[in-house]
């Protein structure tokens, strides 16, 4: 069973390869109207762009940060970061491509052929995201478990395939998350508030940049945060299998393994995690393909069936995997925990931000904004509690069943299924997209009843996304906290010791700091937004009017926004990356792993607390648009409307930042543990 | 020396009697014309009658308690908890009492006399609750440290009295917070906004209930937070002292200490913190007089110059005590630490309240009210980042030079002089009534000048209180977690163990929640008064209009808030009461401890968050109103408007309830420690 790994990077490729005759599949597929080319061919052009742009500061980063690794830590670990930085590159890249051609053809599908053809179209757009995800998460894996995999010795080389995917990760959550709340925000604020002009009204030359940042934030930004779970959770297992503390009562409670040497042991748990995503990205082909069976009946229902055939016949090929493997089966009980935990965290998210408490807000718009904000940051300080007791459970269940290594197991759990649960997620932006090119290009009712049902729709597997992004977070970050004490060769990290108690409060700081920054990034950018849509208004003769003739040029609006979310990156990026380095040499490698704590416990808060208000704020004001509390225009729209502009930013960059935050701090501090100092410069 | 402590009741006694000579001074003064005295007798009658029935439910919580108490620990540590509550509650009676006369008294000082004695009288009022929290403070632990404090085996049964104060404090804290907020929003809600009348109008039914709120929440609410901080942080340095870890390295390293036997040298450490108490009440006495000498200059500089008289005076006192008691002189560097690091928390307060970023967020207005609340959530968050390091900085300060005792130290020597810092606390709320009473009863401009300067210099002694209050419960809370971690007899509380990460985020959730509870109360309560508000401009003939002989009904308005906040403050309160003890049976010491840490450094940080973000807010809406960007009444007034309103709850109900809330936990956990079992009854 064990030897099946050397077939993990063949399997990646067949997954690039499914994804490719998909995409294949989607772009033969009619784009519609000669408009909807154009607009298709400018959120193209605007989206790429912007990850040419990004992507060319990122190189000098990775390079800085290549050289460092592999002068300061070792060139093994150096290559792997480079490789796994590639990887995440490569997956935003080939999902932006899929969902930048998918939109129009969505719009077109539901023109010409319905609902059915529509959610087909958009869906299969979306996989190409998964399963480039899945695919290039397990080649990268699977080739470096090959090579360094054989020995418990230098499995931590791998570490760096991590971190690659995690320095990715963050500047593309964080830059795509300002770029598409400015967007957003400078559009509406211009078009719809001054100049009194709908939505997605085509003379609004910032409509296209909102419709790039829905493909920059959601399916890039949020491809990325998923890849880096999915790999810092198989990591971080292989990690914890390889420095497992293997002792006679250990032993004597885990009969399957009588009679193997330690070694034996080692390479059995280091290769578990691995055969486990393998199972969940066959599962994931299934439950992908399993859309043509459900694409008839209802939308919502579809989607869900998808996730749930992978999840299931996972579950089966789990069993059949602790089993094969000669391993005890509290094995597989920790990775069903994570994979239930996701699902509840999932529908927890759900609830907040379309059940009862959306109504709660709705009421409140009837006192005014003030009312609407309150109830909006209570109802997302309570909605922590359930998510995060969701997580102890987990957490809990994995340790009992298979101690430490349990709860990287409950990680991989959760994000086992990722070639499923991502299609659904890039599905979202997608069917965005198209509500926007059917309305720029004058679609028929008939038509925007369609896409708007499906838009609607992604705007619930949005929220599922979100919560489930944060658990998945959560798991992940404790899984390589976990590997980063045993890496580090910390018996125990004692918070009766002041120096760790510092390190938890240190750790406080930074989620704060960045939430606060990424925060005030988007309204900088959004003003340098604003500023040119009304310029253009201000300059493009007729173009207000809506004369003919009179045309927008939303490329220099793409090009204004690509740049202010670029600079504004910097700052919070570099934060998180230069903590831990700092309070590690500094304090020491027992305060960073209070830090760690710290920063994992309020960044998990602070994501659920932001994702879930701003979730809950956008369906308040849509309800009430719906025709409750006075409808559209009334005060009480005014007043949700404020409540949706505070929660932008909350639910879109900053709260989604988090989860990229507290990976990207565990993930630098496991691969410079081994160099760093047991007492710091300051405290030895 | 150590004999001294035998004095600490009579010195606590002292503080009493000046401050009964005080109330008698302030008793004194002329209280001006007949509407005045009616004013001043509704808001005093108002305040007892809270006061009174917060007692009569508190009563029977007391009671299950300290039955639960000794029937579960012992009668001793029951019989402190009571004698802990009773002080409390006296504390803030005699607070109450003088407030509430010092307010007409303050007013007519400024219409007869000018400014000097009006802040002569508001300051001496204040001056009561200060000498009582310091004095019944210190005729309780003096009490019963000569009765427990003379072995270390006995020293815990002290704790009891912490707890009382607790109690106490959590509901004074929670329901003056709700009481005090709904007071204010509903006055405002029905009278400034649908009436159009101005604020403290004398038609408005619920401006007394306003003015009463300001002296439950602000006096008996800040002065019950204060107490316990003060003896919190007192009790738990006793308690490391009675259980410090005497090893030959950690004796070698205190060559003070060469000669002495174990026990010799732990009565040496259980007694000077509150040898050091005792000086900070002495320096605090000649702080107060000093009054005397600044009241002609400048107030804010005479306030801040009785604070320093006190500061410096206690510093010289130290040494003494240091060098006399012959401890090392890490002791005192610890003690000053936490001195510095109470005065540096309270300007930065003052800074983010009141300095350049009032300025951003009044800015932010001219884009509406949703810029004002993001850009006030995010001054909120990055104000985090630096009293977190101050109490970091004290936290390692007091380590390094005296082991975890510092930290208690570094606790103690920020809470000292209380009795100087919290009757300026204290002076805010009486010159805020004050300014209220002079508008009522209609006295001159020439007077309104003076109050309202006052009052102004109030907003900002009450901001710097905030931060003192938050930074020393912070400070507090962790004496008391490293108290817990003595009396659980826990060698390590180790985080690579799953169960104490599982703590730490059961820990974050307690303050998550108690916030988002205590929000939505103040909106219910806000409710029911504005209810009550309506009703009487519709059913009291020409109350509305002002004609002669109308009269409001102010009774029934505070008789309605303070059935509300009573009744919403009970659910937040049995979770901080409950939370500490489940985890504690169910999943062990360990987790608890987990969870004590998790807690404070989520309680610290939304405190801090919240207290600065309203006070922020607070002031921008003031600056504007001063006639920066287009002044009262303009649009960017009212954008600036909508933060003030969420500000308030923010920093006048949930934020202070974090304060209380971690204090009480950690006391909890303390005094149940000895009955806990090492691994819970779910683990086990």
């Amino acid at each position: 069973m064990q030897g099946l790994t050397i077939y993990a990077p063949f399997l990646g490729i067949l997954s690039l390869v499914i994804a490719f005759l998909i995409y294949g599949y989607v772009k033969k597929q009619p784009n519609g109207s000669k408009i909807m080319q154009e607009l298709e061919g400018m959120i193209h052009e605007g989206a790429m762009a912007f990850l040419k742009r990004e992507y060319s500061v990122l190189v000098v980063f990775i390079a800085i940060v290549f050289i460092l690794l592999g002068w300061g830590i070792n060139w093994q670990t150096a290559i792997a970061f480079l490789t796994g930085a590639a990887c995440s590159i490569m997956a935003g890249y080939a999902g932006m491509t899929a969902a930048t051609r998918g939109n129009s053809r969505t719009a077109e599908a539901a023109n010409k052929h319905g609902q059915a053809m529509a959610l087909n179209v958009s869906y299969f757009s979306g996989s190409v995201m998964g399963l480039a995800v899945a695919g290039l998460g397990l080649l990268g894996l699977g080739i470096w478990f090959y090579i360094y995999g054989g020995s418990p010795d230098t499995a931590h080389y791998i570490n760096g395939f991590a971190m690659g995917a995690s320095s990715i990760a963050l500047f593309a959550r964080v830059g795509g998350g300002i770029y598409t709340k400015a967007a957003d925000v400078g559009a509406d604020l211009v078009g719809k508030v001054e100049a009194g002009i709908p939505e997605d009204d085509p003379r609004n030359p910032g409509v296209i940049a909102d419709n790039v940042g829905d493909n920059v934030g959601d399916i890039a930004g949020m491809g990325a945060d998923i890849f880096e779970s999915f790999v810092g959770s198989v990591i971080a297992t292989i990690a914890i299998g390889a420095t497992l503390a293997i002792t006679p009562g250990w032993l004597a409670s885990r009969p399957e393994l009588a009679g193997l040497d330690e070694l034996a042991i080692r390479l059995k748990y280091m290769s578990m995690p691995l055969l486990v995503v393998m199972a969940g990205l066959v599962s994931s082909f299934v439950g992908v393909f399993s859309i043509k069976v459900f694409q008839k009946g209802n939308p919502a229902g579809a989607l869900r069936y998808t996730t749930f055939v992978a999840a299931i016949i996972f579950v089966i090929l789990t069993i059949l995997v602790t089993k094969g493997l000669g391993m005890p089966m509290g094995a597989f009980w920790a990775i069903l925990s994570g994979l239930l935990c996701g699902i509840a965290i999932g529908l927890l998210a759900e609830y907040y931000t379309s059940g009862k408490p959306v109504k709660v807000i709705a009421e409140q718009s009837k006192t005014g904004p003030a009312t609407v904000i309150i109830s909006g940051l209570a109802i997302g300080m309570q909605s922590t509690y359930l998510p995060m007791l969701g997580i102890c459970v987990a957490t809990f269940i994995g340790y009992k069943m298979a101690g430490i290594y349990g709860i990287g197991l409950s990680a991989v759990g959760m994000l086992a299924t990722v070639g499923a649960t991502m299609t659904v997620d890039a599905y979202g932006p997608i069917a965005d997209n198209a509500g926007g090119i059917s309305e720029m290009s004058g679609l028929g009712p008939e038509t925007r009843k369609i896409t708007d049902s499906l838009d609607a729709l992604g705007n619930t597997t949005a929220a599922i996304g979100k919560g489930f992004a944060i658990g998945s977070a959560a798991l992940t970050a404790l899984a390589l906290f976990v590997a980063y004490t045993q890496a580090a060769g910390l018996k125990v990290i004692d918070i009766t010791n002041p120096m760790v108690v510092i390190g938890v409060f240190l750790g406080g700081i930074v989620p704060m700091l960045a939430a606060a920054m990424t925060m005030t990034s988007v309204g900088r950018a959004a003003f340098s937004i604003v500023e040119e849509i009304r310029r253009q208004f201000r300059e493009i003769p007729g173009l207000l009017e809506g004369k003919e003739g009179a045309k927008p040029d939303p490329k220099t609006c793409v090009s204004i926004a690509t740049g202010a979310a670029l600079k504004e990156m910097v700052a919070p990026g570099l934060l998180a990356v230069l903590a831990p380095v700092v309070v590690g040499f500094l304090l020491g490698k027992e305060t960073l792993g209070g830090m760690l704590l710290g920063a994992t416990t309020m960044g998990a808060f602070l994501a659920l607390f932001m994702a879930n208000a701003g979730g809950a704020w956008d369906n308040a004001k849509k309800y009430i648009e719906e025709g409750h509390h006075g409808g559209k225009g009334s005060p009480n729209h005014k007043a949700a409307v404020v409540g949706d502009t505070v929660g932008d930013p909350f639910k879109d960059t900053s709260g989604p930042a988090m989860n990229i935050l507290i990976k990207l701090m565990s993930v630098v501090s496991l691969v410079i543990a081994p160099i760093l100092p047991m007492l710091g410069w300051i405290v030895g």
